[in-house]
Parts: structure tokens; C-alpha cells; sequence
């Protein structure tokens, strides 16, 4: 398998060769092997073009892709596409959409407005999933899958999550009164005389009930990929891989329970570049899913990390302007290298841009590829191959390879949502600051990397099964921030 | 009756027996008669404690509560339970949700959620309500009760509540002309045709029907606490008082007018603590509902005095921390009883704590109490020990006693409302900014106080009555800031 | 007739006769008279008042201002009331309320609620419409018409809306594959199988959906302004006109289309005063709608003559404060004639301000009249009578003139709505700024006016027609910012 055994670090990136105005398959596909690029992750977001119709499958426009990339020794992982369902599907079963917490559905549009842990959903992305599987598992092009893509982004308030809730607690406390007691319901006239009583999370104000349902949120996205995977190793041959990749700012995501069943750790690491990627900068970061300084990526890497405590992959990073058409920070000469190469340090085995081709329409038109609008080799993609080829020139330098640790640190999920509920810091105008939790732990993480004391971040689950004295011979030194 | 005839300043606690993790009842009980506490208020936050299923009511754990207390000389002011309805109750009657402004129903599962001027809401609280009167109202430890809990917090959009509206708008006008002209329809094509022409004040943009719905809000809520008072009176014993706590921020509130009905006003001073408390501090507010500087615990002091011209029970005041847990600004050594002094200078009778115990969950997790999370006295018991010795010291010293007022200071309600729909100052970002009249009205009382001036404040409606010189023999200097 | 052949400039004012709290017409008009107004706008606010009850009509009352108008000289500018249904229309029919993108409908109780493009209000306002005309037409005071008032406040989200929107799309795409090549709906699964798969726009990302919509917004207050001025030109004498005045930065308003139907281009001209009106300034502006800097409003009039190329209509500017309660900046002496001077020489032919007499009720209340609340004329009447003396004094000065331009600039209002869902620029916070076009484009126009440029706005339609060489020929230097 090219990504997981290959004793060469991959680089590569997302292709849509479905989204160009023109015909330029083999430019692309040339254009990326001269630059070094030996991956690349396709068809994960356009389910409507594998499915135009309820049932009417279009497989075949992905073969010449598969090829080309085979032809070229360029890997492809390729993606299921349920994250964006087709216009027809929501069309046909709108009670797919998902409720927010204002009690409002999210208008179909976008992306990852569905349900997913709907049975009808569930019918339909089988289907579909089992369709590309069944026609592509065999190409020797394909190094891997991605099932769905960065999951986790809602938390979701349908009448049928809330109800797998009511059952989640009813097996997991022997009674209402356990319940009751457990989460301190007295107060305020909250104690349950059934099950029933349970009322819905919207009006919500107990922090324990809260913490409980931010950890079931996150359970069922784990489910539900980890049932897209199951799927998928039907028809897996044993030197694929499966993986998801993460956004791990998402709100309903348990990065350790949902890599638990995955073969690899795969995240998306966006970050500020320009003055931000100086070693001393204490600038904003410019989004709240992208890191500051150059201590700010490697907590990224480090969290992927983490999460098997294993190398990684990075499926998506920047390539030039990141997010929305006001945010226009293109990378200074070298960035790009030097952020490739901090995400070695820190356990990459695989480097993917995303993406590779500026898009010509669509919400990300101005989110910068190697290539850029008009197509044309430029600044980054010149950057991107001077960076191939000092990979080239490692070869199997980083067979083996584990990043140092000076330092244990424990982090927690569960820790970042109940300060999420009740945020212990403020912002400068004295409102409650829901990134508290963060803010903490970035503090000193921020002080380990700008000493020079490399960290290993370790789950509070991670952690669990350890007597106190593995605990200390594995981590002399370990810190809890705001655990 | 202790705490409406004593001759000495009351000093208390609510205490929630009910909310401690173990037994502690002896443990508390002693040492607030050792910090000289005589009063606690209990009960009023657990209707569902009090009544676990629909028409099961369970009382008696409130017998050792008022034993102990009584044997210690503790007095007990007694809540109904009425502003946190309880799950069972919510769920049989989602239509008893209030709806706001927005037309969406607040979820349940804070407090105050319910429609209390709901015939069906009525009825399960008077249930309620004689329960707990009928075995508690002799008990010799009661000293009074307190009718539900900070009234008002909500403008109801109910239809019920419009309905009823509509109809003392047809009982003060005689017509549907009277009502155009008075209200000036006639612009923007708002003349009514009909009194079912009145349009819903979700859309209102009339100034002069903002007030109108205001003034009715503000009635209902008095007319709710009215009849929850007149239901208490029955079992009343001729020395016990009946009062309601108010949060004098709240929107649907006329302190007067509510107080008119009330053998003694009640009210809940949060203050900013630390440097909020220096003579010459110019701080914000920490929140809203809480006052900065002496000078606004002066005022907040004398508006709870203006409410009845009589002195007046200090229901809630801070202990520790106030607030979410991004607040936390404990008092400094001696804070308390610098608050407390002014309290009482103003003409306070009694001052309580809230709250005597830190709380193991729920919302209010962070709001200190007196005994800190660990139940272990502290520096803050000590604070109010030292208190409760020096009110002990006074003796009868307050009796009789009525604040000085240098001036009097006309404080309107209507004025408040009116100058929320359309604020005359902006923010400092240049938009309309809703808290005008109270900006103004504290800018001059910040003065006076600054100034060693002290002011009587009086209701527009306590001056209708008299004559002019009847007005200029009773205030020779009165002001009237933005009336 | 007065307005549009006179050869003097019209001065004039809103007039409100119907909302004054006592009888004052005689005293307005000599008041009025006295100071040179020769125009009035009338009528337009008052549905409620022209039919009380659903086809009860009361039409008399407006004919002593008429009469009295005409008494003193003064033409009149009579308005269709259609953008403000009394209550019982929108009590009968609360299914004509605008629904928004939220999905919720716009409640009751201010003005331009209604959707203009549902039949039932069509034919509601069709009857008023003609039941005013026909009585007034013919009265020798009317010099011209408004239709309806501002129009294009809101981005219509109705049912209706959409099915005309998709229709409009059908007829102008062959099939779903032309639209989904054109739109580029590959991407994130957005292809439509059939016509019916088109989402509705609440949850829209994508921006080549987003600009069609909102130039189909534009283009249904263009059709319903049409519908309106061609009911009233069955009434119109041929030397009345019919304009519709626009306050040209709603969000459903495309002007040179809306234009293309109308007699005379009609706009609000709304400025920041005192400090703003330095040549120098650079303070922000009060509101959205109102312009900073004497070069915001050279802009203001230049859209206005940009709108058809020719000389235009001041319907609504200052007299004295103008806004909320809380925006308190009357001019200075002497910068109602600076203003009055500068529209003029970008082209006004008339200005009117709004209103004549401040009111005593209503949202409004608090934005200034040319008379103050008391109704006694001031220091704002004495400026306005002395800029009456003026415009007298200059005579047919301005017969044939047409405003100086030293190069051209091209307006989009597509580019402005493209830049408002993806916009360009981001704010001192780092969000988005969707105000992008015009900051881009204010800066070149700021640029200009403070180097002593003058500019003649075209709109991109209007060079459409144009061969290289005209375009040369008319428009030697032609500047496109942010096209």
C-alpha cells in the first residue's frame, strides 16, 4: 500500500477534476507527478454527479481519473461522498434535514445538513457507498478510502437523536431517581418522576445534562462513521486503508473514540501564514478552525498524533489564501516547506494540499489551490514541487519514525465541553468566553514550544487503564490543563 | 414576629438543605446561629421535591428543617414553589410555555418558563401552594412566606395574555376611535377598524403601544403575586408577613405596583465587589442586574425602600462570587460589611445571604456562598460572623429608624419602558442604546452620592395624589431625571 | 406643469396635514408659501385613512389640502398608499405577510410587511389605487404622482416568490444541465435532476445562485412599481408625472431598471450633518442609509442622475435631525443651503424635505420637521425660508442644465450584490464586511470629489448597447472599481 507502507513520506491533494470548466485531466495529472505529488483524494464530495438521479448511478467519469493517476505511480484515496446529499434526496425526504437547537432545520444548500443517523439516510448512503465500492475497490490505483468528510460539525436536535438519548441513559442509569441524583436535578425543580420527563436539550440550563449530551453527540458521530467503514471493508482488500478525516475544532467529535476503529488518523490543518508562522507571533488566529504560530501547528499535529498515538495523515493544509474571499494571507516564500516540515517532525506520513486547483465557482471560489484560477503553474506551485523534491531526497528517512516528548499532557474533550457550558474565563468585554477550555491549554502549549519542550498529548481515556506507577514511567512529567 | 417586629436587624440565609450532596442539617444549622444568622428562606425553587408526580406530594422533609431551625431561634421565611414548575407538569403541558416575542416557546428546563396567568397553570399552583401551607403555615419557626421568586423576568406573548390586553384596552377606551387618536394610528396606516384590528406586538412599532403593552405586562405580573399572596393569607397567622422577592431589573415589573399589595418590600441587591466598591470607582457594571460603586447599592437600596416608603428585607445579597464562572471577583476583607452597613443605613431590616452553601450543580454552580464547595467555613463565614456580632452589638438601635434624604428624586417605571423603545442616547458605537433612562437617572445619583447628598426616591404614582404644596412641603428639592 | 416643466427649482416638503394633533392647515401653507415651498408630497402613508374599513372609503379629507394648495401656489405630488395595509387587511389575510429567510413572516405593525407580488394584495391595492385617482386626478393642484415608497426593503422569501423565481429560471436556461453548467452545481453535490430540485434560497451557498435571486428581487419591485405607475397613467394627465421615490440602498432595488418605466428618477437623500459636511471629514457614517462627507452626498446625487442620465427629483433629504431618538445632529446654520446648493448642481430639479412638521406620535417622532414639535417655525424654517429667497433669486438659472463630469465611473448593482455574498474586504474585526462594494467604491468617489473631480455615474446596462468607439467617444476616461 503506497500511503501506510510506503517508506516514503506522501505528498499529494484533493483533485476535483469534476469541477474544471475545461477538459485538463492530463495537464493535472502530469503537472502533479513532475512536482513530486504521489497522492491524490477524489469523489468524496459529489454524490449528485455519482448519483444524478434516485437510483441512476454515474461511476464511469472516475476510471479515467484511476488511470491516469496509476499510469502515473500517483495513489488515490478515494472518498465516499455522503457528506453533500443530492439535491434530489433532500428534495424528496426533507424530515432528513437537521434540527438545530433553535428548533429550526438547516436549509438544504450547503453541506452535512442530513441526519446521518437516520434509517433512510442510512439506506440511501449504503447504497450509494456500496456502488462505488463495489465498481473501484479493485483498481490498483486506490491506496484508500476516506468515508464522509471532517464529520461532527452539528449538534443535532432531531426527535429521533433526542429519543436515542433518553434510551442511552436508560441503560446507562438503573433508574430515574439514579439519574436524578447523578446529575443533582433537585435543583430548580428538576427532579424526573419518568423518562419521559427528560425534557429536550433546547431549553436545557444543568450543566451535567449538557455534558452528557455533548459526549452522545459525539458518540453517534463515531457510530455512524464507524459504520460507514464497516461497509467499506466489505469490499477492502487488506493493503487498503480506511480513515475519515477530522476538522478536530468540530463540535460533535471525540477524536480518540472515533479513531478507535480506523486504521489511520487523518485531520485537516489549516493555519495562519504570513507574520503568523513567525516563531514569535502572538497575532489572533484569523479563523476559529485555524491555528497561530508556529506552536499552533504543532498542537494541530500533535493532536493527530494523539489520537491512536500514531503517525498520521494530514489530508487537507494550505496550499495559498485559506476560508472566505476577505481572508486573502498567501504564504511567504518558504512557508510551505516550513510548515511541511514541522508536520514531519511532529509524525506526518502524508502531506495533502487542498486542494489542487483553484476553483471556478462555488462557496470556496477564492480558497487558493497550488494551481490558481486560470490554471497556470505559478509562486505556489513552485514552492509545492521544491518540496517534493526535497522529500524525494529523505527516502526512507523517516522509517520508524516517532517524534520526541519531553512532557506528557492530557487532553480531553469532555474537559472542553463542559467549559464550553460554563466557560471559567472571560473576554476582554467581560462576556463568557466558550473557547475557555482552549484557551487554557494553547497557553501552555504556546510556553512548552517557545522553550523548546516538545509535548505529547495524551487522551484522558488513554490514560484510564494505566496503574499509577505505568503512569509515571510513561509520563514522569504530566500536565492536566483545566482537566 | 421575628423578623417584621424584632427589634433587632435580621441577618439570613436561603438555605437548601435539599441541594447538599450528604446530610448536613445539624452541621449548618449551628454554625449559622454560631455566625448569628436568626433567618433562613427555604423551599421556594423545588416544586418538584414538593410534589415528585402529578397530585404526589411529599412534604415532610421540610419538618426537620423548620425543627432545627426553631431550636435554634432560626426564623424561616417559606417559599412557594411556583417559579420552577417541575418536569412532569411541563410535559404534560407544552402549551404552558411562554412564548416570546420571536413567536418560539422557551424551552423548559431552566426556571420561569411557565404562563402563570394560564387558568391551568393557576390551578396546579394553588394545589401546590395549600399543601405546603396547610402543614407548614402553623409551624412556629415560620416567620412569613415568600410568593414565588423574582416575578416578572419575561414579556409574554402567550395569546391569552394579547386577548387579555385587547380587552382592558376596550375597557379603557370607549371606542376604537378614542384608541386611534390617543395613539396617534393614523400614521403608517395603523388606524383600527375594529378592536380585532389590533395587531400582535411582535411587529409593534408604535411607541404608544410599546407602553401600553409594558404597563399591562408589569399588571399582570402584580396581579399573579396578588393572588398568590391572597391564597397564602388564608393560612396566614395575624404576625407572619407575606412579601416577594424582586429583582428590580426585571422587565415586567412595577415595583409599586406589585408592593401594593404586600405587607413589606423585598428585593435582591447584587453589587459589584473588589475596586467596584471604591468611593470614586468608575467602573462597569458586571452584569446588568448588578449595580458599581456605593453610590448604585445606595440606589438599588433606595429603590427597594421606594417601593412601600418603608423599610424594606434584603432577600438576596452576595456572599462570595456572583454569577456565571467567568466572574469571579469574591469580596475583599471587610466588603461585606461595608455592603451590609449601607444596606442597613438605607434602611434595610434584613439582610440574607444568598446563598448559605456553594452548590454541588446545576446553573449557579459558581455562585459562591457563604460556606464555600467543600462545606468547610471559610474566610467568607468569618466576614459574616464578625457582621452578625456587630448587628448583634446594635441591639435596638435601628428601631424606629428612617433614612435621611436631603432631596427627593422622582423614579418612573413607565419612563423606563417608554425610553427602551426609543432610547435619546447611543452606545458608543453609535446605536440606540436601551438602558438610556437608567443611564440617565444614575449619572445624577451617582452625583448626589458622590456628594454626600442622599436622596428620597419616589414613585411618579406616589405623588398623583397630592396637592402642590402638599409636594413642595413634602420635597422643597425634587428631581425628576428624564420622567 | 410645476414640477417637471417649471423653470424654477421646486422646494418642498413632505405634508402631513392628517397627522397633526389640532387643525393647522391654513397656518401650514401660508407658513409653507412664505418661505417659497412650491411642492408638496401628500397621501402616501394612510391607507387607513383613504379606506377605514375593507371597501368603506373616505376620500375627502384630502381635498382641502388640495384646495389649499392650490390656493397658495403650491403643486402636489399626490402618493398611492400601498406600502403601509391598514390592520384590517392584514388581519384578514395574514398569509400576505413577507416571509423571510429565516422562514419566519414579518409580523404586523410597521410598514412594507406585505407581499407586493401576491394577487390578493394587487387587487386591494388596484382599488384604492383607483379609487384615489379617479377623484383626484383631475384636481389642477397635482402636478405628479408617487407610486408606493421605497420600495424593495426586503428580500421576499415567500412561496410564490420562489416558484416565479424557478420559472423565470426555466425560461431562461434550456434544461437543468445548462443551469447546472452555468451555475457549476458539481460542486458539493448540487446538480439538479429536474427543475423541482432547486432548493429554496434560505439555505443557498452557492454564489451564482445567490446573484440570480437577488437580481429577481430587483426585478419584482420593478414590476410591481411598473404595475402600479400603469394603473395610474389610465388617471394621468399628460403634464403629470409618475416617479416612485427609492431610497437607492434597499436591498431589492436594481434603479436604472426600475427607472426604465418611470417619468423622473426620485431619490432620498440622506446625510450625516455638522462635522460630516467638512470637506475634510472622515467620520463614519450615522446610518447605513445615510451618506458621510460632502462627497457621499455628491454620490448620492449622482446615482440619482445616474438612474436614467438625466436631471432628478429630491423627494425626502434633512430638514433637521434625522434617524432614532438617539441620533441627535441638527445642522449647523448655514448647511441646509451647503446641501441644497451641492444637489442642485449634481442635478436636482426638486427638494423636498421630509417632512414639514415634527411629529407627535409614531416611530418617527423623534426625526425632525422644517417645524419642531411645538409647531412654531424656528431656526430650521428660518434656514429653509432662506433658501427659498434663493432658489427665487436664481430664476430660470438652471433651465437646460446638465451637471459637469470630468470622467466616467461605472455603477453595478449585480457587482454589489455578488461582493455582499462574497465579499472581498473584511472589517477592523476580521469578519467579513458585505458593505465591500460600495467601501471600494466610495473610496474612488471620495478620492474624486476631494481632488476636485466630478463624475458621471453610467450604469453597467447602459454601455451595453456601445461600440468600442462610442464608448471611447462618450467616455474618454471610464473607471470600473470592483466590477
Amino acid at each position: 500500500m503506497l500511503v501506510r507502507s510506503s517508506t516514503r513520506i506522501s505528498l499529494g491533494a484533493a483533485y476535483y477534476a469534476e469541477y474544471q470548466a475545461a477538459e485538463r485531466l492530463d495537464v493535472d495529472l502530469d503537472l502533479m507527478a513532475s512536482a513530486g505529488l504521489n497522492v491524490v483524494r477524489v469523489g468524496e464530495s459529489v454524490w449528485s454527479k455519482w448519483e444524478p438521479e434516485d437510483g441512476v448511478f454515474s461511476l464511469d467519469w472516475m476510471t479515467r481519473i484511476l488511470d491516469g493517476a496509476l499510469a502515473r505511480g500517483i495513489g488515490v484515496i478515494l472518498g465516499t461522498p455522503t457528506y453533500a446529499i443530492p439535491p434530489w434526496l433532500a428534495r424528496k425526504h426533507p424530515e432528513l434535514a437537521i434540527r438545530r437547537r433553535d428548533g429550526r432545520r438547516i436549509g438544504w444548500g450547503a453541506r452535512q445538513e442530513a441526519n446521518f443517523t437516520d434509517p433512510l439516510f442510512r439506506s440511501y448512503a449504503e447504497r450509494i457507498i456500496r456502488a462505488i465500492l463495489a465498481k473501484f475497490s479493485h483498481h490498483p490505483a486506490v491506496v484508500g478510502y476516506q468515508v464522509d468528510n471532517e464529520p461532527g460539525l452539528e449538534v443535532i436536535y432531531n426527535e429521533n437523536v433526542f429519543e436515542d438519548f433518553k434510551a442511552s441513559l436508560r441503560s446507562q442509569f438503573e433508574s430515574v431517581d439514579a439519574l436524578n441524583a447523578a446529575w443533582g436535578l433537585t435543583y430548580w425543580s428538576h427532579e424526573l418522576s419518568d423518562w419521559d420527563d427528560l425534557w429536550p436539550p433546547e431549553g436545557n440550563s444543568s450543566p451535567q445534562y449538557d455534558l452528557s449530551w455533548r459526549e452522545f453527540q459525539a458518540r453517534i458521530t463515531h457510530e455512524f462513521i464507524d459504520w460507514e467503514a464497516s461497509i467499506v471493508r466489505e469490499y477492502c482488500a487488506p493493503e487498503q486503508f480506511v480513515t475519515t478525516c477530522l476538522a478536530y475544532s468540530r463540535p460533535s467529535l471525540n477524536d480518540f473514540e472515533i479513531n478507535s476503529t480506523l486504521d489511520v488518523a487523518s485531520g485537516n490543518a489549516y493555519f495562519g501564514m504570513q507574520d503568523h508562522l513567525d516563531f514569535e507571533s502572538d497575532l489572533a488566529p484569523i479563523e476559529p478552525w485555524a491555528s497561530t504560530g508556529p506552536w499552533g501547528l504543532e498542537l494541530q499535529a500533535d493532536r493527530m498524533y494523539s489520537s491512536k498515538q500514531a503517525r498520521f495523515l494530514v489530508t487537507e493544509t494550505n496550499a495559498a489564501t485559506v476560508g472566505s474571499a476577505h481572508r486573502n494571507f498567501p504564504p511567504y516564500d518558504g512557508q510551505l516547506e516550513q510548515a511541511g516540515v514541522l508536520l514531519l517532525a511532529r509524525g506526518a506520513r502524508m502531506i495533502e494540499y487542498w486542494h489542487w486547483h483553484s476553483l471556478p465557482f462555488g462557496a470556496e471560489t477564492y480558497w487558493g489551490g497550488v494551481l490558481p484560477h486560470n490554471g497556470v503553474p505559478g509562486r505556489i506551485y513552485k514552492e509545492v514541487k521544491a518540496f517534493g523534491d526535497k522529500l524525494a531526497a529523505f527516502g526512507d528517512l523517516f522509517d520508524g519514525f516517532r517524534p520526541d516528548a519531553d512532557i506528557g499532557v492530557i487532553y480531553s474533550n469532555a474537559s472542553k465541553w463542559a467549559l464550553e457550558f460554563q466557560p471559567p474565563i472571560a473576554l476582554a468585554d467581560g462576556t463568557a468566553d466558550r473557547n475557555s477550555y482552549n484557551r487554557i491549554f494553547q497557553a501552555f502549549y504556546r510556553g512548552f514550544s517557545q522553550h523548546g519542550v516538545q509535548a505529547r498529548l495524551v487522551h484522558a481515556e488513554q490514560l484510564e487503564a494505566l496503574s499509577p506507577s505505568e503512569l509515571v514511567d510513561r509520563h514522569p512529567v504530566l500536565l492536566a490543563p483545566a482537566l
